[in-house]
């Protein structure tokens, strides 16, 4: 097997850092939009035979060193008893979102598990498919940015009814956080038993709080995560934590005991790394709009990554946040090929 | 005159701290929207008689320590020679957005200020009613800002051309950055001459460049403004910079001989405050959407910010970002009344 992500999140020596991209099971991709032509998007999820198809076609046609389940982030508050809607050309959305005491209390953290067997299921086919070609990458999105999502009904550009909630109603908050928490954690266990050999939580949202309350509201949660998954499942599989925006808290990041900081665009690598020395790896940093660009620019940006990092240990190329819909699948294998040869070219 | 905040921003002794609102005359104020119900957004730009009454209302109905120019930042490309368009319930674009060379070069630095004499003519006339209550902000987009609105058209998530731009085409970037530093300074120094007492230069897409782009594509640009505009009105008023999104780059935004520095809410000031000393005032740190909650809740966080920067030298009250146009005036006027107050209850 190419485990060369496995090493890379334990910081072991690695020839070349890994590469993978979030979202590389998307849109960008002919060969995804020809079944995404035939099925819901809801479908696809929810089929396992589907899903794996879609997860490992990136594997096939960009040639990175990881497959990432094909799912949604959205897929535990439905679990949790929420109705989720998907509408063509417009982001998800649950028609009633979660405002009320009564119905933070209707939510339900139990048989979280067996609710998301199809993505369990998905995952163990998809195993099945790859052979041991390049490890399994299983997510969840983090209890604060469920939170957000479910508090809202939608993506948002304030947050209110969700900050709202934090600042005036801070018991009830914490009370939704922590159901959301626990499911996160039982899905994340029930994911690694299923065969995921490594697992990312997304707080996509973490840079709306401020610092404070993003320790508060966010990190928190993701320590209790980090510190359930690894007892449940022996430490078996790294987990990398993906919280952007939030580069003010890289050092409380670290030490919640996950094995690798995703990082986005908006820090020097060389920085976060003179930070956190050897206490995790490091993933992320490309700007994902520099996919827009041309080969020259790809290649040089990606050699800059490489050249702050200095060596391959504890690196795994990616970009800082999910691979856009209308990018040229050609500037997507551009930036691979750039970053299989990024340390090799500076080696000479 | 009340003249708390030309203090502040000098770091000289004062009471308490000074407070107002970014996007202060805005709609929020029932008695703006009053006024909005008879015109265009565009038409209250351009008529001094307008813009100068709602530049005040907030000083009348808000209590607030100074005034800032109703005005937009998209005039500037406008008077450059691009087309601009409100639609209402739509943000503002440009049809024609700059993508080539050419229109690089059609474009003028040339008249911003003769272009812009309605700005200038508000500004005079303001000043004759504010008749010394309060100081008069003026203020303009940052290069980068602007840029990044010019090309892509519109607000954007990803700013795609923008950076296409940057990276594809440096030098037309540059180009099209530097006249646009021309006109602001010009602009800026013409609203200095008209009675502008602060100006301050809103760069609200800071967040969206790497910290190295940062520096290349916005500070850079900010640094010859604020010296050309030091140096051509005798360093009279005094200079805010908001980079929103760029607390990665504070200790540079400070050696740009600005007075100020706006934080958006994803810092903790006092981290600001110990990081910069005294080499420029701080404003601004409270998360707009504080503003959607209670009174108890806004004077809390009000009190925080007034305690982790320990004395009212050198600081001034404000958001993190402008008022939303939903937010309850008297949760905007519990905040003034919050502000005025935090520091004396501190010093009992």
């Amino acid at each position: 097997m190419n485990d060369l992500l496995l090493r890379a999140a334990r910081l072991e020596p690695i020839e070349r850092a890994p590469v993978w991209f979030m979202r590389q099971a998307g849109r960008y991709l002919p060969e995804y939009r020809a079944i995404r032509e035939k099925h819901s998007f809801l479908e696809m999820v929810r089929t396992p035979e589907l899903a794996s198809t879609v997860t490992i076609q990136p594997v096939e046609l960009m040639d990175v060193d990881a497959a990432i389940i094909f799912s949604d982030i959205l897929v535990v508050p439905e679990a949790m008893g929420m109705q989720l809607v998907f509408e063509d050309g417009e982001g998800p959305k649950f028609p009633e979102p979660i405002r009320l005491y009564k119905q933070i209390k209707s939510l339900t953290d139990k048989d979280i598990v067996s609710k998301l067997r199809y993505v369990t299921d998905a995952i163990k086919l998809t195993k099945e498919k790859l052979n041991g070609r390049v490890p399994l990458i299983g997510f969840s999105g983090s209890p604060w940015t469920l939170f957000a999502y479910m508090v809202e009904g939608e993506g948002s550009k304030d947050f209110r009814y969700a900050k709202q909630m934090l600042y005036t109603r801070k018991e009830d908050a914490h009370l939704l956080l922590q159901k959301i928490s626990d499911a996160v954690a039982q899905y994340l266990i029930a994911q690694i038993e299923a065969g995921a050999d490594v697992v990312q939580i997304f707080d996509t949202w973490a840079g709306v709080l401020t610092p404070e309350d993003f320790i508060e509201f966010s990190l928190g949660y993701l320590i209790e995560i980090v510190q359930l998954v690894k007892q449940h499942t022996k430490r078996k599989a790294p987990i990398i934590l993906f919280c952007k925006g939030a580069n003010h808290s890289l050092s409380e990041i670290a030490m919640s005991g996950c094995d690798v900081i995703s990082l986005d665009w908006t820090i020097d690598i060389s920085e976060a790394k003179a930070l956190l020395g050897d206490s995790v790896a490091l993933q992320g940093n490309l700007d994902p709009a520099i996919l827009y660009t041309t080969e020259e620019v790809i290649e040089e940006k990606v050699r800059a990554i490489a050249e702050r990092m200095s060596e391959p240990r504890g690196h795994i190329f990616n970009l800082g946040h999910g691979i856009a819909p209308d990018v040229d699948p050609h500037n997507a294998r551009v930036f691979v090929k750039a970053a299989k040869e990024a340390y090799r070219q500076k080696a000479e």
